[in-house]
């Protein structure tokens, strides 16, 4: 049973990440000033490829653990605002309205990894490394904000 | 407790929803040939908060109740899924790549309603409303697509 709930947790997590393939970075990504510490384009997607197996398995411990609403309701509200980060960057282009997204993407799934530890401390601890690379996109989005103020908005 | 978790999870319909804010259907779908069944755009953001309030009532009742795993997976896969339609089909205008999202949205709805409903009778009814909104916007999908082979893709 747990395998099931983990591939449809998977399952949520490709359905948020297929907006990367939706609207790709392209020339206009290419041609933003961005920060030194860059990470290159090829890790997005290994590294967004490792953090949905981690979420979804965190998501399929508790979910099968007693005790679980406000971690699930938690999990549901991250990916729907994972899902929502990329049409709004990429797709609308709008850096400003793209950092509020990270920025409320930042705080629920802080808030999922203290709800899924109360649960179950490993599920909390899978929430660690996605809590990290959303700091980090968020400090990217930032930074592209302010190295290009000519097209920023 | 439970208001807690109902906000929650009306917090994520409502980051799913707010695409349909960022994309617009515009001039390029009021230009659209449209079947004339079509539901006047008015009638879009009403049913959509009303399905939000039943959907959010749903899981919040469902993650209060024991072994709800597998409709807590799929409530997750359900709103990453409807906050994938808007932004392929007015976001990028692909309304043949909109009517497979959509199909898969209505699966993931069809499967939700049935977990819930194993859970939670009430949770399952709320969900009924949405499974047929659902249909009624496939079917506007494949029509909008068939009536307008010009600019489908």
């Amino acid at each position: 049973m747990i395998y099931v709930i983990f591939a449809i947790f998977l399952a949520a997590c490709f359905a948020a990440g297929s907006t990367g393939g939706l609207f790709p970075p392209g020339d206009w990504y290419a041609r933003l000033k961005k920060p030194w510490w860059t990470p290159p384009n090829w890790l997005f997607p290994a590294a967004w490829t490792i953090l949905y197996l981690c979420m979804a398995t965190a998501g399929a411990r508790v979910a099968m653990s007693p005790d679980n609403a406000l971690a699930m309701a938690l999990w549901a509200l991250q990916i729907a605002l994972n899902g929502l980060w990329t049409p709004v960057f990429f797709g609308l282009r709008r850096m400003g309205l793209g950092l509020v997204v990270l920025g409320a993407l930042w705080l629920s799934v802080a808030a999922t990894l203290v709800a899924l530890w109360q649960v179950d401390t490993i599920a909390g601890l899978l929430f660690v490394p996605y809590l990290v690379w959303v700091s980090v996109a968020g400090a990217l989005n930032l930074s592209v904000l302010r190295l290009n103020p000519d097209v920023a908005r």
